[in-house]
């Protein structure tokens, strides 16, 4: 199955202006040609792009998506308030089924909005998780992630191992691979740290956690350990040693932000989550000075409320500025490259740029709208300008899952409607 | 003419849970009955809303509409740099023609985001302005204002009738209304300030101003006045003697929120731009605090740079929670309220509520999409979820100006893109 691309503008950041005019072709789940020149050959499939934009699919370093079924079910309350008194009671009520369905709704969300690789940080009901990701066709890393409330008996090992297993029996496809989670230095103790490395050091995986979010965080962190901040006490248990993607980094001063360069650790920032929250604005520019692989991410919907990696890119180019009083730093063409091919290399995928031997996961934008005249400085309208409803075309390992109003998920839009609704409202009573 | 809208949630803020099903009837340019029973008589046109939101058109307290044709053109300076070494010695190069077409652009793009009535910051070629807004079936309050940049024979009051008869004999409608704006304290003098103020006074008119923008404007203006911060020298030279609407009041202590608060002076909030050149964050809690009358504005797309009130509504509240590191202050629903109602009382017009005896500004939101699920708490998914373009159909003082992708404003729309691109080209050679 070969199909072509013409008539598109194609995002390419190492290109002077950002994009070019040309074409692209897809053999079956791969890009096999990029270029300015008409290709030779017969093609299954043209599609005119009428001069719309080309680029590759966002990638979304942070997600919770089955957390869709609690979207603004309460705003306005901190991270340990909404977390611990709010959330997590109903999280307890959701069963298997809902799970499922929730993780349709996200998917559904996701691929509307252009985004067609997620990093997944849910570790309940990992069979429906699962079961979601496979079906709809979207592509995810996995995490194998410890419960934040845990009893005496809990086995973290085990729990891990038994996670590992339902990711690999349920899933049989090459768009998931697999990371292990510590929830958070506020959620687990040393023996479960070090449960946690023991695994992923046995199934050679990578790591992931959330790290200083909040200053309370940071804090308690520091008082519980004799003055290591939270990045600093991860370095100590070892929790570096291994390729890890660090979710957040908000409160973090030079030194920290020394160990995660230090040991290649990538960062995903989640602006209008901390902002929502009131935790804080992470230090974007002072990342990229290091030399960390800052990437984006959505965090799940319960906190910020949805799925737009648009809305994120304006968020971490302005926030970046205003933050340090300076409107030269952080441009819409790093920010850009933060969504798709920085985050692309920290969930260690072949995606995030429009180049022959990528995987084909593809987006186009429809520019032909008001906010994107006059048509000069497409970078910044992408930036500045656009929103996640400007995607008309979603395509993940070559299979189109979102055209037009569509979806081709596996589940029909107005059955997960129907669904989500009906178990917000049995949360509720 | 009698239009009946049906199967509407409608949106109410003094309802509980701010919205009530029912439905609305609109009787040439006014609302005349909004109830959830269906009203008796005979209608020329039945709209049936299918479950999505009505809602009043939000209120855009602060713009400079042909700044379209700057989109993007100069990204990542601060105001100064930005305004006087890019923007202006661009301004200077257009025309009148490209004015009309620059304002046209910005209409376009504010029906199509559901924005039904704007405050017009724009004082050169104010006929072009004024015919863009005539014919295009858009409300504004256009004002008369001063030039940034003037020479020592310029005459202000002279100025300012000028462009005040334009408007009066431009425009002939119950759509337009008129202000009096001065530019800032750092570009008008005191004696520019009289002759505006005798300019309102004699013509009775209200007044605005940008206020506060920055640390520089507010630094600057303490030396030169023996301490006196703007709001304490427009204060003292009998600036608040007026109605006044004040735009941005980034920079403001509490001695500054009293002055307004005192003289009951409007402010438009203007986010995304204030972020976007790192100018800083409004205090909007501690003006809420103070019982000013808080608005939204988008500012011109040259800074910020899109025109959609679902963005900054976001802004206002999650920047308001981050930056006083309180989560639970400024809520979604007092959001709404600034962005249509409080804009409405501070522009002095008869909109943004849906009640019998308002003109009937109104537009319809699709809620029927994956970031609207769960149905629940629909207030906090208007601010916290939604985007311009969820707008669907907008109606302006009784008439349709935007629905489904078609306009209805007097120019077609692949005219005015083929315009603006040409104008861009041209200013950029």
């Amino acid at each position: 199955m070969k199909t072509l691309f013409k008539n598109a503008k194609i995002l390419d950041l190492d290109h002077e202006q950002g994009y070019y005019e040309g074409f692209v072709v897809v053999q079956d789940s791969k890009i096999i040609y990029a270029n300015q020149t008409m290709p030779d050959g017969e093609f299954d499939n043209v599609i005119d792009v009428k001069g719309n934009l080309l680029m590759p699919g966002f990638v979304n370093t942070h997600a919770h998506t089955p957390m869709t079924l609690l979207r603004g079910i309460k705003d306005d309350a901190n991270l340990q308030q909404w977390l611990f008194e709010n959330i997590i009671p109903y999280e307890n009520k959701l069963t298997n089924e809902d799970i499922y369905w929730g993780e349709m709704l996200g998917i559904a969300e996701s691929v509307r909005n252009g985004i067609t690789a997620i990093e997944e940080n849910y570790f309940y009901h990992t069979q429906s998780i699962c079961r979601a990701i496979d079906r709809s066709g979207i592509r995810a890393r996995i995490n194998v992630g410890s419960k934040v409330i845990t009893d005496e008996t809990y086995n973290c090992y085990q729990d891990f191992k038994s996670q590992y297993d339902t990711i690999t029996n349920t899933t049989n496809s090459d768009r998931v691979n697999i990371s292990v989670f510590a929830h958070s230095v506020y959620s687990t103790n040393e023996e479960k740290f070090y449960s946690i490395l023991k695994f992923a050091k046995d199934y050679d995986l990578p790591l992931g956690i959330h790290l200083s979010e909040t200053l309370k965080e940071v804090g308690d962190c520091t008082i519980a350990n004799n003055g290591l901040t939270p990045p600093a006490y991860l370095e100590q248990i070892g929790y570096f040693d291994r390729p890890c993607l660090a979710a957040h980094c908000v409160h973090m001063d030079k030194d920290d932000l020394q160990i995660l360069a230090d040991y290649d650790v990538s960062v995903s920032t989640c602006p209008s989550s901390n902002i929502k929250l009131a935790s804080g604005i992470a230090p974007v520019f002072a990342m990229q000075n290091k030399g960390i692989n800052v990437t984006i991410g959505t965090d799940g919907v319960a906190s910020n409320n949805c799925l737009d990696m648009f809305k994120e890119m304006f968020l971490v180019a302005t926030l970046s500025k205003v933050s340090i009083s300076d409107p030269s730093v952080v441009s819409a063409r790093e920010v850009l490259s933060m969504a798709t091919k920085n985050g692309a290399k920290a969930m260690g995928l072949n995606v995030g740029e429009i180049k022959p031997g990528k995987q084909a996961d593809l987006i186009l934008v429809n520019i032909n709208q008001p906010h994107f005249y006059p048509q000069e400085n497409l970078l910044s309208h992408l930036v500045y300008s656009a929103r996640g409803s400007d995607v008309y075309f979603t395509m993940v390992n070559g299979k189109i899952l979102y055209q037009n109003g569509t979806y081709n998920i596996g589940e029909d839009i107005e059955e997960i409607y129907k669904k989500v609704n009906d178990i917000r409202r049995r949360l509720l009573t």
